[in-house]
This record gives structure tokens, sequence and C-alpha cells, in this order.
């Protein structure tokens, strides 16, 4: 199992990458499943290579490939393709395709990211749009919220073909059995909405084995309703970023709460076992590590924010699609959507 | 100032409304802005005059009038409208048009009351729809997000529309100086997003005065990057409760982390009144009373769930529309928006 690693990418830079890598490799010294791990890394060659010394766990399992150019947070979607295949990201892209790595990670820019990968990857056949899932915190575990961000506008069939994928991410990555699928909506009777999401509902219906639960709210998508909820990228976009900024409004007033007056800023400070446990419930890099869905080959999304813990979670996350096989399962899926409803 | 009052609205009925006018009332019993205020209450007429005798500060002020027909909670909005005048909603409105009140509040059923209120008020002229708005608490005080809900698809010109009554409402309610103006999209860059928010950040640019800040992202809602969030209904309804969603998922994550094991369930208590002042700056009573904007007269709907000390705000909301001559100052603020662009 190689991965192709793009070491350039994130906002604190290969450092954190390398650390994640090496984080992941000590996690895993003894399981079997990971005994042939490389790492194949791309950017600054020179710059990786002597941080790589710091890393003895990953050195043995690294290979280094050097690019001039570089695409950061900064570089625009349009600019990265121009680059061709000189940039670190295509590079590593370039790999997989040609069988010398089996997946690539990044933790940089996602619409460069995104637009090289359709690019050099190529969407499966019959699917016009790849999508970007996230994973959503519920008391139950996880959900799986997509697309956030790669799809402006949907159509019906690929509103459809996103619940599919998803349903085959949630089965691949956390071993749910015939995941329940909700369509996002302005309220939850089947009357409701707009034609888009009417007809996908009626769509995704007519799939024999599918577990349709209809449509959810916005606030289903925290409460676990179903293990998939789907939407256009836009909405998705702005769901999860408005649900990020609560959770931060949140924080905001509890630490208001627990600093105001000294026998308040003391209590605070016995409590903080407590609002680790908070913190660790809804922590962003417990769910690092979002597949492109819809291209031939896996190209995992990091969070850019993220530090080595979290890196480390994406390297898994990536590791688990290719072993459990996530495209040769989704392209099956992606049979059972009837191309005309 | 006469307030025509559906009594039946909301999850709590007629009590809590009452009890709602009650409190306003004795609120301000001293100020004179409210000295001839009166309230209409429509609905069962027996039980509200029974009510009534257990509230003697608002018996005084009140009247009843009587339906045989009432709208709850379950009414579809078409059956609403098919009821014609005879329900307590529609009376209710029927009476403003009619000059023997100046504003209606209701706590029920938002989409026959939208319904009634589109056919009865009738919108302003030169505006198709009208937008249902919310208030949302930040870390400054509030922001307001627009469309919540009362428009699934949206024209650029009615996202701008929507966007200058915002503003208008923003300046009445809050008292907020030439309130900036934020669009949602899926980037802050002036080049991002669907071609629909893209004609609207062009529209509105093109409006002498207006604070125009640009795009926002769904964390600025919560952040209040800016005084005004203008989206279309299906994205403002899914933001607001993926917002209530995360809000509720963290209380869960709280209320977990301070009652595992004894030593955590005593600090819980001592920090009661920390978890109160959390409680509080995120309480959704503050910010209850939500105005129908773009309609000919005041409309005002309280959320369904809410208690007497919500109402009383949303009484107060109504008020507050009505002595900021609310109506007038939209009507002459919607001539800016350009009808072409």
């Amino acid at each position: 199992m190689i991965i192709a690693v793009d070491a350039m990418g994130g906002d604190a830079g290969p450092e954190m990458v390398l650390s994640g890598a090496s984080l992941f490799a000590d996690r895993n010294k003894n399981n079997q499943e990971y005994k042939n791990l490389q790492f194949h890394f791309y950017g600054d060659a020179p710059k990786i290579q002597s941080l790589l010394q710091g890393h003895p766990s990953i050195n043995q399992i690294s290979s280094v490939f050097h690019s001039d150019r570089i695409i950061t947070s900064d570089t625009a979607p349009a600019s990265a393709v121009r680059y061709g295949r000189q940039s670190q990201l295509a590079m590593a892209l370039q790999s997989v395709v040609e069988g010398k790595a089996n997946a690539v990670l990044s933790a940089g820019n996602t619409g460069a990211y995104m637009a090289l990968a359709k690019v050099i990857f190529q969407p499966l056949e019959d699917l016009d749009r790849p999508a970007l899932p996230a994973w959503i915190p519920t008391p139950k575990g996880q959900s799986l919220l997509l697309d956030v961000g790669a799809n402006v506008t949907c159509t019906a069939r690929r509103l459809a073909q996103f619940a599919v994928m998803g349903k085959v991410l949630v089965e691949s990555q956390k071993g749910v059995r015939n995941p329940s699928i909700g369509i996002l909506n302005i309220g939850s009777e089947d009357i409701k909405g707009s034609s888009v999401v009417q007809e996908t509902l009626q769509i995704l219906r007519e799939i024999p084995g599918l577990n349709v639960h209809g449509f959810v709210e916005g606030h289903d998508i925290t409460r676990g309703t179903t293990d998939v909820v789907v939407t256009d990228g836009f909405t998705g976009n702005v769901a999860i970023k408005a649900m990020e900024g609560t959770a931060l409004l949140l924080k905001y007033f509890m630490k208001d709460a627990f600093t105001k007056g000294l026998p308040r800023k003391i209590l605070g400070l016995f409590a903080k076992p407590a609002f680790k446990d908070i913190q660790q419930n809804s922590d962003p890099r417990l769910y690092n590590g979002a597949t492109f869905l819809g291209l031939k080959h896996v190209a995992v999304k990091s969070h850019g924010g993220t530090d080595a813990i979290g890196f480390a979670n994406a390297i898994g996350a990536t590791a688990q699609a290719l072993e459990h096989h996530l495209i040769e399962n989704m392209t099956e899926s992606l049979k059972t959507v009837p191309i005309c409803v």
C-alpha cells in the first residue's frame, strides 16, 4: 500500500505532514494490514529530506519526489490546472494513474486539488461531477454530509448519485450495514421543497434495497437521524460552516461564562477535564479525511488547519478506503441509479 | 396602538399568549409610548374570555373576537386559504386591512400564516414574495438572517430586495445606522458562487449609500461579520436549523461531560449559574418575533414553541415595528433597488 502525500499542503506545512505520517506509522507498527505501507512525499525535496531525518519511524518507508511548482492555499484552481503536470499535487495524482502509488492525500487547497483530481483521476463512468463529503459528529457517532462544496448546483440524478456514493463510503469507513439516507430539505413531509429534491426522492425510492429515510431538516444532521445526508454543494457548504460557526459561538459563550470573576475562574480550572471531554467529542481532528467521491482513484482531502493528530487520522481514512475497495464498490453501486425517471 | 393577536397559535395555547401579553403590559406600565396599547385577541372567545379573568393587567385593554374555524399547527397553508375569512388568523389580518388594528402577531403555523398574510395584506408594490427573517446571536449582539423559509428559489433581484428590507428592519429594531449587508456564499471572494449570488452582489453594489460588505460564508452568520445576511429560503432554512441542531449537540456533550461520575456531577451543581449564563446568551426567547418582510402591514411571527417570556418579546418586536414606521421606511428603501441590471 503506497500513499502519495502532498507534503506541502496544510496551514502548518511539511513538518506537520511528516509528524502525522510518523504518528500513523507508530500507532500501526504492529498492525499486519499496514506492514507494507509506504509514503511517497511530493513537494520541496531538500526541505522534506532534511525534515525526514527527525522522523526515524518513517524514514525507511518514505520516498521523496521534487517539484518546483508548489500549489499553496492561495493558488486558484485555474492556475493549478495551468501548471500542468509540474506541481507537487499533479505529480502525486499522476503517480497513482501510472500505478506507482495507490491513493493521494493532501491537506492543501480544496479547489485546486478537486480540479486537478478531476482532470487527472477522471470521474467514474456516467458520473459528471465528483462530490466532497464531510463527517459530522452526532450523539450516536457520526453522519456523512455531502456535497459540502464541490458542486454549486445539482440535478436530481446527481444528488441521487451522491446519496449512493455516500452510502458506500459509510459502509466502507464505518462498517454500517445498509446505511440510511436522508435528503436535506426545508421540511420532512414528502410534499415539501424544490422540484430537485422531490425528484431525487423519487429516483432513490426506485433503487432496490436502498435504505431511503426520506427528507430530513437542518437539525437532523447533528441529530444523526440518518447515516447519510445528501444535498447540493452550496447548501452543504453553508450548512457545515454554519455548524462550525455555531460551535465556535457556544465555546465563546462557555469561555465567557467560566472567566467572569474569580470564583468562576476557579470553577473553570476544576472543570478542565470536563471541558476536555466536550472538546474531544466535537474535535474535528477525529473526523478528518474526506474522500472525493466519484473519481476513478482514491483522493483524500485533509482539513487545511489540522495538526499531526488530525493528519494521522486522514492517513487512516485513506488506508481504509483502499483496504475496503471503496472505488470498486462505488462503481458497482452507481450502476443501480436509473438514468431516467 | 392596537395589536391583533392570534390567541390560538403556539404549542402552549391561549394561556401562554395571554400570559405573554400580561408580562409585556406589566413591563411597560410606566412607558408612555405604550399607554394607548390595546390587544384584540382572535380565537375561541369563551375560552379566551375565561382565561382573561386571570390576567387583570390586560383585562381592561383587551377585546376578544370569536372564530369557529381555528387554524392550528397541523392546518396546511392551502386549507388555511380555503377557510376564507372565517379563521381566527384571517379575521385578525382582515381587521388590520380594515383599519381596526395596526399589526398582527401569531405564534401559529408559519406556512398558513404566511399564505394568509400574503393574500390579505398583499405584498408591497413591485415585490413578488415576502421574506421571513430570523435574529441570530453573535458575540457582538445579533445578526439578521433572511430568508429562512418562505421562498425556496430566489432570483437575484428578489435577494437584493430581501437585503434592503433586512437593512431597514435592523435599523428600526436595533437602531443600527446603515447596517452592513453580506450575501451568503460558499466563499468570500468576489468570484465565487452561483450566477444568482453574483448578480445579487452586482445589483446591491449599484444602490447608492448601501453598506455592502460582499460575500460571507456560513460561519460568518454567528460571527456577526455583517448585520444582515441574505440568502434564499432553502439555504436559510437549512442553515438556521443546522445551527439549532449544533447548539443542541453541544449542550448534549456539555450535559454528558458534567454528569459522568459523582465529582463531575457536584462540579456541575456549582457551575449552574455559569450554565445559566450560557443558556441566556443563546436563549431563543431573546430573539423571538420575526416580521414577515415585504407586506403592506406589520405581521409578526413568534416561535411556535415559545413561552410567555418569548411571546412578550414578540409583542415588543411588533410594537417596535409600528413605532419605527417599518412599512413606510421599507417602501421607500425598496424604491432604490433597480429593476434591471
